[in-house]
């Protein structure tokens, strides 16, 4: 007898964080794992990590054979016919890795791979936001600024996989340094770490007038410790530096933003990752800013939103991929 | 006996010139009619003239039995489906011409419309530069600028046929302020009205000293003269003022380039317009720019080419588009 499938294994491996989930043909979330990454360890560590979290998954839903595959979302450059990764950042020594034929052998079960941002786009296509989008703009906002590019519901890849890199628009050629050696990309302006270094900057900047900012509560006075969710809460509560940081962050992106929409003609933008959690007035910088400076044709049907999956995205689209 | 159809007849209708061609199936142009565009005279008018000047064509060529279509490229939003062109720029009193139907009945032939950037991009992937390319990025340089984007040898339309505008990236968000709106723009630092308009300033600030530019000399002492054919001749004379201007101009591009390249993972570039004329100093600048600004993986495959059919790519375009 012939075993039914019904569920795949989406893994999300981050720089920091794993996450790995049961996901069913519906896109829904029935068992999740998370694990810390010690990316630092090298990478036959990481793909031991992997192999655990995906054999703890199986350990408490049980049925191995109703699983369609293995999907993996992974940073760097992946070569998903190979099944190959090359140089994901922020993980040591880690140069060109077999990741599809070491996880089968372990796992004994079909490994399909894909670029972590390209995985969330196709997880956010399939099951999230946009049901009416058949093209749109996938932005992840978080430590990076990365993103995917769904055309006609599937995931545009380019000539070489490379495609979707909205974190590397530039907004000013002579602009900020950014990692990758080029000027002004809009991920130097607000990427994670730089949100927090400029917070901490202008809070420290700022005259000890008896007021302080909330952020200063939320971090107990250790300025070291702002995250972009410190500035968010700090800007519900009104705070008044935590929103004008996030309000330029909202139009620098919408900037951006704009030149990907004039070059692709793509009107919906969707924002996961980390940052997306936001709260909804920098949505309305981003969109009104985007509005402001695309070209006229487009300006009525811009649309910014939120992502449906959140954090979630990758590891849906990842589980996707093997089904 | 069904005649055997060998030729179409393609259109190229801009602001300042109406050029239109009897081309072959390999896409070679064997007659051809050039006339002024009365652009300032309404749609009726221009109407008239394509009508007239197809009708030459037949006139000289002959057997209209042999002849496929019309094929029309025009600025403005147009329409493929409806056959419509809204808002030409520099056309007076042009909303919204159905131009296909008023063609087809002047003329007896099935008639084909596209806009005019996009028909060139189309012509140069048919017959064009880049054989081994099946995904480049089609720049036109001229009074403005403008592009299409060719995905797997065909012509990427975007949501709502109004992807490619390449002029409209923007290279510095708080920079010159842009005709459509926007800052920074690199139509606003590179089109034709700015490079004439730039080379004046620079030669009226210049010191007087017995050394004159040789632009002078081209434009008989009259600065307001100057056009980039001007520029690249003095280029090719070796004159100083006119090789910074154009190695400038190539460097600005390069950047609006990256920021493409980066997006859409398509490494070739070529280009055509006006102003692709230049001499090939100026690729270099454009490629080494461009190259400097993309991330790692694209920077080996990066090239950015003259286009093989130059000022006739448009109206080879048209043509295909009847065949």
């Amino acid at each position: 007898m012939i075993e039914k499938k019904t569920f795949a294994v989406g893994v999300d491996v981050g720089a920091t964080t794993i996450k790995a989930g049961i996901v069913d043909k519906k896109g829904k979330i029935l068992e999740q794992w998370t694990s810390e990454t010690k990316a630092n360890k090298g990478p036959a560590v990481v793909m031991q990590q992997i192999i655990l979290t995906v054999d703890s998954l199986f350990k408490r839903e049980g049925n191995k054979k109703a699983c369609f595959g293995v999907g993996v979302g992974m940073p760097g450059t992946v070569d998903p016919r190979e099944g190959v990764v090359r140089y994901p950042p922020n993980f040591a020594d880690w140069k060109e890795v077999q990741v599809v034929a070491g996880l089968q052998k372990a796992i004994g079960l079909p490994v399909r791979i894909e670029n972590d941002a390209n995985a969330a786009a196709i997880g956010e296509a399939k099951y999230g936001a946009p049901k009416t989008a058949r093209d749109f703009l996938f932005v992840i906002w978080g430590s990076g600024v990365g993103g995917g590019v769904i055309l006609d519901r599937k995931l545009y890849r380019g000539s070489n996989g490379g495609a979707g890199e909205i974190g590397h628009i530039s907004i000013d050629y002579d602009g900020r340094q950014c990692n990758c050696g080029s000027k002004g990309c809009i991920e130097s302006y607000i990427g994670q770490r730089y949100l927090s270094k400029r917070t901490k900057e202008i809070l420290e900047a700022a005259p000890n007038d008896g007021f302080p900012s909330k952020i200063h509560d939320l971090v107990e006075g250790n300025l070291n410790k702002i995250e972009p969710a410190t500035i968010s809460r700090a800007a519900e509560d009104g705070d008044a530096t935590a929103i004008a940081i996030l309000q330029e962050a909202g139009e620098l992106l919408g900037y951006a933003l704009a030149s990907a929409v004039n070059l692709l003609d793509v009107r919906i933008v969707v924002i996961g990752g980390g940052i997306s959690a936001v709260p909804s007035f920098v949505y309305t910088a981003i969109e009104n800013s985007l509005r402001s400076r695309v070209l006229k044709p487009h300006k009525p049907g811009v649309r910014v939103v939120r992502s449906e999956l959140g954090n979630t995205a990758g590891m849906i689209g990842a589980a996707s991929l093997a089904m």
